[in-house]
C-alpha cells in the first residue's frame, strides 16, 4: 500500500489557512516529498508522520513556492536524528541551488545526494527507495517536471509450485520478494514460485503547467491524480494561460484522457477563497474530483489488498 | 508616535499555532522589519500592515530561524508594487547570504541596499527613513546583533518666538519639522523657533543571546524592551547557558538594569506550550513584563502625545 497525503494546497503565496502544495508519500516507512514551500516543515510536523524517514525530495520547479522551505526543513529532519543521506531529485541546477539556499543551514548531520534531470529531457526514470520516479517536462514560465510515483507488485506466491520444488521453507520469503536463492548446488528464482506481474499502484502530480497532450499519457492510470488548478472558475481562463496555468476545467480533462481512477485539485488561487464552489466545473467533465484541502491523506492499496495485509 | 508588532513569538521553528520571532514596525507609515524567519510573510500579511512600504529589514543574525523567510517576503512586497530600494541592514556577510536566498527569487522589481555591520564592532548605528537604528554585538553560538531603534523628538515650537521674527507664517511649517529657511537675505534655523530636544521613543529588541552587561546599557530607557525568553522554567537554566540564550528570569533582570518602561518576552521554545504559566518568574523581578503573541502590537506615543495628534 502507498499512504499519501497532500501537505497543503496554496498556489504561489502561503497564507494563514492554507499551506502551499506539496505531497508526501510513505511506502513501507519510507517518506517521499514532492516540493517544499515556505512552511512545508509547518504542515508536515501537524500530519505526524515524522521527519527522520525522509529518504527522497523531488522538486518540480525553482519558483519560491515551490522550494523556498527547503532549508527549513532540512533543518527540523536533522533534528528528528537523521544521518543517512537524502535524495534529491529536480531539473538540472538543483543541487547549485539547493547549495544556495542551505547556506543558512550548514553542518547538516546527512549527506544531500542529487539526482539531476539533464536539461532537455522530456522525460526522466528512477528508482529511489522502493518507488519507481518519473518526470515529466511541463510546460511552465521555469523548466518544471510533473512526478509519477509507481509501486510495482510481483506475481502472486504459488503455493503449490513452492512446494514442488522442494525446497526448504525458509527460502521461500525472499523468493516472494524478488530475491533469487542458492540451495544444493543450485539456484532458484522468484518466477518459479510467482505468478505474473499484477498490478501496481501509481499516483501523479502535476503543477504548475499548461495543459500538453504528454500529460494524460504520463498520468495513464493513475491510482491517484494530483493536478493544479489555479482558477475554479472558467471566466480566468485567459488569466490561467498567460501565467502558465490551469482552471479545474482543464486539469479535469487531463484526468479523463489520462482514465485515471481520482482526481485532486490543488494549487489554488490565493484569490479563490473556496475552491468548492467551483468544484461542479470539474465533475461535469470527471466526476470523481476532490478539492484538496490541508493534509488530505489516502490510503492506495494494490487490487485485492486488505489494509491489514 | 511609533507602532510595533511582534509577528510571531517562536523559537528554532514555525509551529502551526505560533510564527517565528520578528518584529514589524511602522513610523511615519514607513515599515521596519527586525528578523524574518520561515513564513514572516504569513503572519505579516494577517496583520495588515501591508508590504509596499516596507522600507528596511534588519536581521540579527544567520540561523534559519531569523532569516530563512526573507525570499517569500522580498517576492510578496514585489507582488505589492514596491518599486523603490529596501535597505537590509545584518552582520558582516548579509550581502553574500542574501545573495544565496534570493536566488529563488530573482528579477525583483527594487534594488536591495545593504548596510554590513563591520565585524568586530561592539555597536554600530545608522539612520533608515526616520528610524534611528542601532545595533549591539550579543553573546550567542553565530555572530548575532540586538537592535534598538529611536525616534528623536525635536523642541516644542515656541509661537511667541516665531512671531517675534516677523517671519511670513508659511515658514513656520519647515522651521518646525528642522528645516532652515531663507527671506529676504537672512537664514532662520529651527533653534530660533524651538525648545530644547524632548524625550523621544524607544524600542529595543533583543535574541538570540545570553545576558551581558552591555544589554541593560544599550536598552536604557526604552520604552518597550522585547527580550528574548527561551524558557520560562528557571530549572532550564543550564541548558539556556549551554545554547546561549536566556530565561524569563535572566532577561527581568535585564530589565531592571536597563530601567525600561516595559518588557515583552519572545523566541519561546518549541516545547514551551504556555508561555504565560511562567510569566510570574519574571513579574517577581520586573513587574512591568507581558508575554508576547503573534501580532501582539502596542502603539508607543510620545511624552504628552495624543494619539490624535
Amino acid at each position: 500500500m502507498l499512504d499519501i497525503a497532500l501537505l497543503g494546497c496554496g498556489g504561489m503565496m502561503p497564507l494563514s489557512n492554507r499551506y502551499l502544495t506539496a505531497l508526501l508519500c510513505r511506502l513501507n516507512g519510507s517518506l517521499l516529498l514532492i516540493d517544499c514551500g515556505e512552511a512545508t516543515q509547518v504542515t508536515m510536523k501537524t500530519l505526524g508522520w515524522g521527519f527522520k524517514n525522509l529518504d527522497t525530495i523531488c522538486i518540480t520547479h525553482f519558483h519560491a513556492d515551490h522550494i523556498s522551505g527547503l532549508p527549513g526543513l532540512l533543518l527540523m529532519t536533522a533534528n528528528s536524528g537523521r544521518e543517512d543521506p537524502i535524495t534529491i531529485i529536480g531539473p538540472q541546477g538543483v543541487a547549485e541551488i539547493v547549495r544556495c539556499l542551505t547556506v543558512i543551514a550548514s553542518d547538516l548531520p546527512f549527506e544531500l545526494e542529487f539526482i539531476e534531470i539533464p536539461r532537455g529531457r522530456r522525460e526522466f526514470s528512477v528508482s529511489a527507495h522502493g518507488y519507481g520516479v518519473s518526470a515529466l517536462h511541463l510546460n511552465h514560465g521555469a523548466v518544471c517536471y510533473g512526478y509519477s510515483l509507481s509501486v510495482p507488485r510481483g506475481g502472486k506466491f504459488d503455493l503449490e509450485r513452492a512446494k514442488a520444488l522442494n525446497l526448504p521453507v525458509r527460502f521461500w520469503n525472499p523468493l516472494q520478494k524478488g530475491s533469487a536463492v542458492e540451495f544444493e548446488g543450485r539456484t532458484y528464482t522468484p518466477d518459479m514460485v510467482l505468478g505474473p506481474a499484477r498490478k501496481g499502484i501509481k499516483a501523479t502530480y502535476v503543477t504548475d503547467t499548461r495543459p500538453a497532450p504528454s500529460i494524460p499519457d504520463f498520468a495513464r492510470g493513475s491510482d491517484i491524480f494530483i493536478c493544479e488548478g489555479l482558477y475554479g472558475d472558467p471566466a480566468l481562463s485567459e488569466k490561467a494561460r498567460e501565467h502558465k496555468h490551469m482552471t479545474f476545467t482543464e486539469a479535469a480533462r487531463l484526468a479523463v484522457a489520462g482514465g485515471v481512477s481520482e482526481l485532486w485539485l490543488t494549487h489554488f488561487s490565493p484569490a479563490m477563497q473556496n475552491p468548492k464552489e467551483f468544484i461542479g466545473n470539474a465533475r461535469a467533465i470527471f466526476p470523481n474530483t476532490y478539492c484538496g484541502y490541508d493534509r488530505k491523506t489516502a490510503t492506495i492499496l494494490f487490487e485485492d489488498e486488505d489494509e491489514a495485509d
